[in-house]
């Protein structure tokens, strides 16, 4: 039995009760807890020494980080945080001013975003630094958008630029809540998710919990200039669209609505996010599966689709 | 800096916002979401290996103490928890089995107290088993009990017997949750907590909180038989009533009412609770600091109380 395997059979069996409206596998926990109109969004999300970051971090980035990843599910649910708890797990030998920077890093963001931190813990952990967040926040019951619900026909967006997030763009990415909670104000959004593990990842989440497929348009995906970047300076650097695809870590969203919103949403979202990118990088079909589409046709891309990508 | 100086600095200067009802230092955060008569609880507390248990634990037990270690905060605020999240770390050798079975023992106390297991995730972490349960509920305004609240000439409670919870109670213990909801919706409880780290280190919270003092009553406490057993067995176990008062993960409740309630409480709760003992063990005073009345008279019970007191 591997991890999958256990984690897929541990879900299957979870208490639940009349308040889950959204369990296990999306981006938040959706509850209802006898509001007319809002759900409540439920979120835990840990990061950890040696698996997520490196004990010479900056601390204030970690603790940023560990608060923003949150921020990013919230958004991926047009979700409205309001506070979180921080349970954090410290070897014998822990740095207080490493901890104090690290809470600097988590009070800033909370701050940005109006996030109360109300409490939480401190515990012993062997292994290194544990920090894990969990978060609470409202959402309208109209407006609360999920992995499941992209139509054929829909048209598909990105926000941001893709790729080559490991420069640096990891630790110090802004959340899409704003941005997140327009489009569900303004927009019927269809489904969203955010992109943690990459676009190739992520993407066939958010079909499989829609039941459908879609054909993507090598030539539209918006690559990062890191990722171009890092591509020029090595050569064994993954090529710029394959790591605008494969990269993790870009918490950009992705979302669909219907064909007849994909203009109306181009300009509104460009009037009110300046900043901002949006693109449509392909549509939703009835057909299953995850197709690319470049100047050679249509190939299919599998759930390793980048190694089949990178090959073919 | 040491660690409580360190928890006590960051304490102080947390993100707070407009739905912090109760931050950091209570049982439960206390968070106004927008309800008309209820308040939102929210919670999250962690058992480590090595730290809270050992590798050679029954994995259900593990589970079933996770998860009844946040209903007893719960509890000591008089709240109906409704949902949890669970984050899981693991060590690479991690056994599958193991965690199926810490999984059956959450889910089986989740089922008992109504509890969904709403998601969660499963991370690395090198040091060993690290299992945090973030929990949420309500609890109406005019019934949530503080640890603040006490007032002098209160009459002070305690449900169940105290100490030697190491012999097994400490895994098996029943949280007092309905037993909690119960004396909020009979009584006005001014204050109460619940027993984590023992009577003489949980109950000066309580004072220190309401900004009172209290005196107990050394033969009113009641003595649990293990702790009695443990101390026939041997000679280097703690007194019987030391352990009663200073022994950790009672999971009991202790509360204080006005005086005129204290006869009707106990008739009451022993109608309602015949299988569950509740004492009277002291009384709340103007004078702050805790004392502590036995055939000697009374003596003061300092922050390392039973050191004095087993030297006294």
């Amino acid at each position: 039995m591997n991890e999958l395997e256990l984690i897929e059979r541990l879900t299957r069996s979870l208490t639940t009760n009349s308040s889950v409206v959204v369990g296990a596998g999306d981006d938040c926990a959706v509850l209802d807890v006898g509001f007319a109109e809002e759900w409540l969004l439920f979120k835990t999300d840990a990061v950890v020494e040696n698996v997520h970051f490196l004990k010479e971090a900056e601390p204030q980035q970690i603790g940023r980080k560990a608060i923003a990843r949150c921020l990013s599910d919230f958004a991926a649910m047009a979700g409205h945080p309001s506070a979180a708890l921080v349970t954090l797990g410290l070897p014998e030998d822990y740095d207080p001013r490493f901890v104090e920077r690290l809470y600097e890093g988590m009070n800033s963001i909370s701050q940005t975003y109006d996030v109360a931190i109300a409490g939480g813990e401190t515990v012993a952990n062997r292994g290194g630094i544990f920090l894990s967040i969990s978060m609470i926040g409202k959402v309208r019951k109209d407006r609360c958008i999920r992995r499941a619900g992209a139509k054929p026909g829909d048209a598909l967006f990105v926000t941001g630029d893709l790729g080559g997030s490991i420069a640096g763009r990891h630790l110090n990415f802004e959340p899409r809540l704003r941005e997140a909670q327009w489009l569900a104000a303004s927009f019927p959004v269809h489904a969203m998710i955010d992109l943690s593990d990459g676009l190739a990842t992520d993407l066939p989440h958010l079909l499989t919990a829609s039941k459908v497929g879609a054909e993507i348009l090598a030539d539209s995906i918006p690559i990062s200039r890191s990722a171009r970047q890092r591509a020029k300076e090595s050569t064994s650097a993954k090529p710029p669209l394959v790591a605008a695809l494969t990269d993790g870590e870009d918490f950009e969203l992705l979302l669909s609505v219907a064909s007849k919103d994909a203009v109306p949403l181009l300009d509104g979202f460009k009037q009110a996010f300046p900043a901002v990118r949006i693109t449509c990088i392909g549509r939703i079909t009835a057909e299953q599966g995850l197709r690319i589409r470049d100047k050679q046709g249509v190939r299919p891309f599998t759930g390793h689709g980048y190694v089949h990508f990178e090959k073919s």
